[in-house]
């Protein structure tokens, strides 16, 4: 049925129709009062979401350019970078920071897994000379459905002196993520994840610490300068043109986050999580995170032996109009993903579950579907 | 009164209502097959619009994302690269350029004033040994209301032999610009201006030639790389999260150009700079550029004697809830602009010239206002 769709893709994430009908306000001066007041009071709601006292830049462009700005502004070509990769995500922080001429040496672990703090602890000690600029982290890896302990992994950089550069494109409001307490220098996030707006917007936050490295990093910027964005930001404004209408949307966004709490935002999330891997698990299935670390935002389950993701998610949104993911990388055809991140409840998580259940036992499948929405009922409490 | 406005900057420029609407539909899959079909569809009418026979990359970026997008793909640090600069545009161009390791000879022309071909014929003829790789070339000057001869010059450069890069934001579907029959290698354009698309998506088509070029440019890419997005293009998809809502409303502001006809378009926009400036002359007012090359998209008017363009614009505000644009660079505050593209029709410039006339005599400037109308009525024939 034409438009009859339940969304539960790891971003972009369903966006609430207050912040489309928000998306589809008159256009402003993008120099003029209006559109400065409208700047001013998210670069300030953005601060308090991501847990500092320093200014969040918000730049036209998904989160890939948000990472692409963490590695140029503080960085110079030749650096040597330090990227804990545990998915694909993870392996693409590193590909920008290689393709601008940093030293990238990778700490790789296995998809699936979380980042080793004792591991990277062990590295960074044996960097005696601070070699080592940068330590590019990843909070939420969409690919793989796994958290990383990043309040561990920063203390364990901060120990050493290199720059915490953190890539929270789809872990922050849906996960707690301290930008100050934990000493993140560069944190990123984007529209389309839990902020539950449209796709074109990405943030950037910078620590004192950053700021500092900045006035030394050579790496070539323009449209991604967050000098130039803060010498704009002082005024209200952008550089460049800004994606007005977006931002209309994302005020609407914001406002349903303060409404619930960032802590009730957080517990939603938990509690989406845990139904989901419940279920899944109750239902049979396997799923790639079976440890403490699995993803509150997207939960990433095994295909079952003979069928591929895409087989499994055709079938899903065919006979129920449930849309989900398939597995990126060397994942691709093996798993497949429920995205359980922003505008979501768990009445989605139910009908998300049950759709898959039902449908592998119509592809054959020995499913226990009672077994997995009753799992799920509980573990909602 | 709240929300009444006529907004009649250059860019972002009005957004009809439907396109509003349609930036309002639910969010989709980005890398599913409702969403391809419009991607596959938009390619298809941009390539049209820029009349060439070559892809056309959409990218999540304002219109100076575009312009490092045209500067990163196609050439090295080192390269030998001619700016010509007709005001802040090109001066933008010109710094990205630079920002990236080419080194940038800039060949300047009065603000006002458009670039002249011989000039620019002399200068190349010198480059015996073809040091020079690209030539930047603005098509519409926002700044000063200009409009270059880009066919002429064009050619000129197509003797030579180096690329040719056209910075056409504000100028594209405004204003006649004929990609493959003029030889533009790079041609750039944004959705905030005529396409009357809001703000956050930049377009760029690249000739074979260009590409060709590619092969060897050594300069930094991953966000802006046209390679991936020509790969993800063919199966109908962007590498990264594209701004899916901005594109549901390019496919109804596009739309808009294809009913009114892309002929009928540059002339309404002929239609709307003559009134304009006949108008405003006829005021007794005096206009930026003064001979045949203003631009049909933005007029520029120098600011009366004893009054700056921020003191005329905010009246101009206040009184009648015109919203005009005032100077860039250093003609910020000595004169101030009217829009007239995208979604802009006669009654439009009928309104603005009338109360920028009674507002500049409430303010003891002495003009002919009746004068003005009656040179906008006859202009527009």
């Amino acid at each position: 049925m034409q438009d009859k769709q339940l969304l539960l893709i790891p971003g972009p994430t369903p966006v609430p129709p207050s912040v489309l009908r928000a998306c589809a306000k008159p256009m402003v001066n993008h120099r003029g009062p209006e559109y400065m007041a409208m700047q001013r009071q998210l670069e300030r709601d953005l601060a308090e979401i991501f847990q500092t006292k320093n200014y969040v830049a918000i730049l036209t462009a998904s989160g890939t350019g948000g990472l692409e700005a963490a590695i140029v502004n503080f960085l110079s070509p030749g650096d040597k970078v330090l990227s804990v990769s545990i998915g694909s995500f993870g392996d693409r922080f590193a590909t920008i920071a290689k393709a601008f001429g940093a030293n990238v040496e990778k700490l790789e672990f296995e998809w699936g897994q979380p980042a080793d703090p004792a591991l990277l602890a062990a590295r960074l000690a044996e960097d005696r000379s601070k070699e080592i600029k940068a330590v590019l982290l990843t909070h939420n890896e969409t690919s793989t459905g796994v958290t990383n302990d990043v309040k561990a992994l920063a203390a364990v950089v901060r120990e050493h002196g290199a720059l915490v550069m953190v890539d929270s494109v789809s872990g922050l409001v849906a996960l707690d993520l301290q930008t100050d307490n934990w000493g993140l220098d560069v944190v990123v996030a984007a529209s389309q994840k839990a902020f539950m707006t449209p796709p074109g917007l990405s943030f950037i936050s910078a620590s004192e610490r950053a700021w500092a490295a900045m006035a030394n990093a050579t790496m070539p910027r323009v449209y991604w300068s967050l000098e130039r964005a803060k010498e704009f930001s002082e005024k209200g404004q952008t550089p460049w043109t800004p994606a007005v209408t977006l931002m209309y949307g994302l005020e609407v966004g914001i406002a349903m986050i303060k409404q619930e709490g960032l802590q009730n935002v957080f517990a939603r999330h938990r509690r989406l999580g845990t139904m989901a891997r419940a279920a899944i698990k109750a239902m049979g299935l396997t799923l790639l995170a079976e440890h403490a670390q699995a993803s509150n935002a997207v939960t990433a389950i095994r295909c079952p032996e003979g069928l591929t993701s895409k087989q499994i998610r055709a079938k899903v949104q065919e006979k129920y109009g449930v849309v989900l993911a398939g597995g990126q990388g060397k994942l691709t055809d093996s798993i497949f993903r429920i995205g359980h991140l922003g505008f979501v409840d768990e009445t989605d998580i139910l009908t998300a579950v049950n759709c898959i259940g039902l449908t592998l036992e119509s592809m054959g499948v020995p499913v226990d579907v009672a077994a997995g929405m009753e799992a799920a009922r509980k573990a909602q409490g």
